[in-house]
């Protein structure tokens, strides 16, 4: 399985409608992806106590596939769509990552696909 | 739910070794945090074909508690061990972020604690 990061990078002054991204844009992806997004998930930036996110990103989603291929397919055609949201919720530039899952959930132990030492 | 992200940028000449990361180095986490790490989750960059990561990091992990409080009070007193473990798969710098999990898993919606409005 694969795994699509958007990580959203925390710059002075950028805008970011977390509203939006959650009850719009990422339903937007996953309506448009259909089955080839096995789910989803968003993760927020926690907030020291003044008020500035505890790390680099002010937002995450990571989108789950069986393959490259799979994300290729079903996002691809949407892409230029998905990309013309992005305004409605932020001015800033995401940056993207690309992985293998080599562990989805140590607990459930369920999915362990390949060897974090095979590539 | 908060999710502590460890994200190894990709630079080059960086020594990372993947499978001392998943074999000892995630397990000895787990043992000392104990129940309060809810699960973790592994990632490694896909390669292009030009054997380039598709992304700027080699590898993250993820690791999940109820609050940053369990974090940090389980963590917290074996950090010295934990850390003095890290030169052991890596040169390298780690980039860490703290997130609220807004939405875990689209397809479960299981939970989806509070709103990613919510501050």
């Amino acid at each position: 399985m694969i795994k699509v990061s958007v990580m959203y990078p925390n710059q002075p002054g950028v805008r970011f409608d977390p509203d939006y991204y959650r009850t719009k844009h990422l339903p937007l992806i996953k309506s448009r992806m259909g089955a080839a997004l096995k789910y989803y998930t968003i993760d927020k930036a926690l907030m020291a106590a003044e008020g500035k996110p505890l790390g680099a990103y002010v937002a995450m989603c990571h989108l789950f596939c069986d393959s490259l291929d799979a994300y290729k397919a079903s996002f691809g055609p949407h892409a230029q769509e998905i990309r013309g949201d992005i305004q409605n919720f932020t001015d800033g530039t995401s940056i993207h990552q690309i992985s293998e899952v080599v562990v989805e959930n140590s607990a459930k132990e369920a999915f362990s696909s390949e060897s974090l030492s095979r590539t």
